[in-house]
């Protein structure tokens, strides 16, 4: 067990039925056990659960079906702006970038800020400038907006009255909020990793926690990696990437009971919406949602990889 | 107990001899005990928890003694950029503002981003244009500069190779990191706030511990609330103030046990260094600090004022 490998990889949570109407099930399938298999090439050979880690979430973010990179959803000014962060459980160093723009892979330029800052985490401008001192090139905005992400702003200004009327609706209008990926390698280090473009018709400069250490991510070898996907607000408020670790660290739970336990806290506290993918430290894969659906895949422990486009929970 | 209001404040942690040399003790006293007391004039007439920490948050933004509002340290470019957090522990509610310029009390537009946004967390330019959209006033930057920071970023412009060729060295360039209050009214609420000017001659668009959830604070009637101050990446790293509230919910541990622990883990997880103020729900007041002095004052369970610039532990 201690000599196995796992990988988990999520593409968001929220109501699935949409994946379904669009016939595009087969597409995700297809995209989560490509990504995996390509994660298994780099771990099965000895390689580095961080290696992996950005590996999978670059190929998540270059696929337009998710909400990360390439295909991110617009903000309220028609605009792709994107927040990313990577953390390894070794020496809980962690790199992070909220509120860029024009970077491909919004992962890497975190693993950069992981490696080459003083800093964990910068935001706009700055984060801006320091990719360009890294000599990361700046893709034009073409590159990002897809046809779909276009019409869904248009849909979500016309609807803002409506989206108010129904906020205590069970699935708000952010069906899938972000990527994300854990990973266990065969000498027991933990990584965790997330990339998101935000919520539709966002105000300009909102953080949410995909980019927020001990929120939306959360690696400690000790304990276990964690990668959340959801309502933002909610994860930022719960703290729930940490509090998931810390339920392991202070109550000796396992990465199911850990996941289970952390989605409970999330409803419990704020009614929140959204899941997790949790690996701990002996390698076991857990995911857990308070959504009604949620897209993920994992490989535990050396074995076959699955996916999951709806939880049997 | 249960009838009793307790309130903290902190005004940064570090090598306290600075202040000393400088003759500037008996100043901070004052300044300290003076906070108290006006915080106290809230709470004793049944005032809200978040209001005591709204209002010595602003008073200590408006004392150029700290880093904090008025008398920020200076960034990479000579300018005043700041960030800070509010959360009321009694929903979990939480406003954050990060990267602001020209903003007399920072925390105050932390309270109108929990108060008017549907967002937790604003950066930059989008925190500035929610400002903007809040009527709050832009103050020149004549009102943040002081003539002593103007010096101290020359000096570390100066030192800058200096201070890599002894970053192993117990303490940093940045003295005081930061300003936070917590408190706990008389109806059992609890709630806690941060405020700062960054650290000396810092990147562009660095956001540190003080604006994130979780990291440089958190409240929750439940456990605790808590402030930190010290260097910020190390408490984003270990998510310390979120770590200090789950060893109370998931150990039981009380207020002066927790921060104990809590900066136990900080220095054991990345040899940190800095300090926290804690008043868990019973109102017990802790402080704990790995720096060797802190600036911080008490009034526990309605008694008398207490301050201390070097922790007698």
């Amino acid at each position: 067990m201690s000599n196995s490998y796992s990988l988990m990889v999520h593409g968001g949570a929220g109501a699935l039925q949409h994946i379904k109407h669009e016939g595009n099930e087969a597409k995700f399938e297809r995209s989560i056990c490509g990504i995996l298999e390509q994660g298994r090439n780099i771990l099965e050979q000895g390689g580095a659960a961080l290696d992996a880690v950005e590996y999978c979430a670059s190929l998540l973010e270059d696929d337009p079906l998710y909400n990360a990179g390439r295909g991110s959803v617009l903000n309220e000014y028609g605009e792709v702006e994107m927040d990313a962060a990577i953390m390894r459980g070794l020496d809980l160093s962690a790199g992070a970038v909220a509120s860029i723009k024009g970077i491909k892979n919004p992962i890497s330029l975190a693993r950069q800020v992981l490696e080459h800052s003083e800093h964990v985490m910068l935001a706009g401008h700055g984060a801006m400038k320091f990719a360009e001192f890294q000599h990361i090139k700046v893709w034009p905005d073409h590159y990002f907006i897809t046809e779909a992400r276009v019409k869904q702003l248009e849909e979500a200004r016309e609807a803002g009255q409506m989206i108010l009327d129904h906020e205590d609706s069970e699935e708000p209008q952010e069906k899938f909020g972000t990527i994300g990926v854990v990973a266990r390698d065969l000498h027991g280090n933990l990584a965790a990793g997330t990339s998101t473009g935000g919520i539709v018709n966002k105000r300009w400069g909102r953080v949410g926690d995909t980019p927020v250490i001990g929120a939306g991510v959360f690696a400690d070898n000790t304990t276990c990696a964690v990668s959340a996907t959801g309502y933002g607000e909610q994860f930022l408020r719960t703290v729930l990437a940490k509090t998931i670790a810390d339920l392991i660290d202070f109550q000796g739970l396992n990465a199911q009971e850990a996941a289970a336990a952390g989605i409970k806290y999330l409803v419990a506290k704020v009614n929140g919406l959204g899941g997790v993918i949790v690996i701990d430290r002996q390698g076991q894969c857990a995911a857990q949602h308070s959504t009604s659906g949620m897209i993920y895949g994992w490989i535990e422990q050396s074995g076959v990889a699955h996916h999951q486009l709806a939880s049997p929970v």
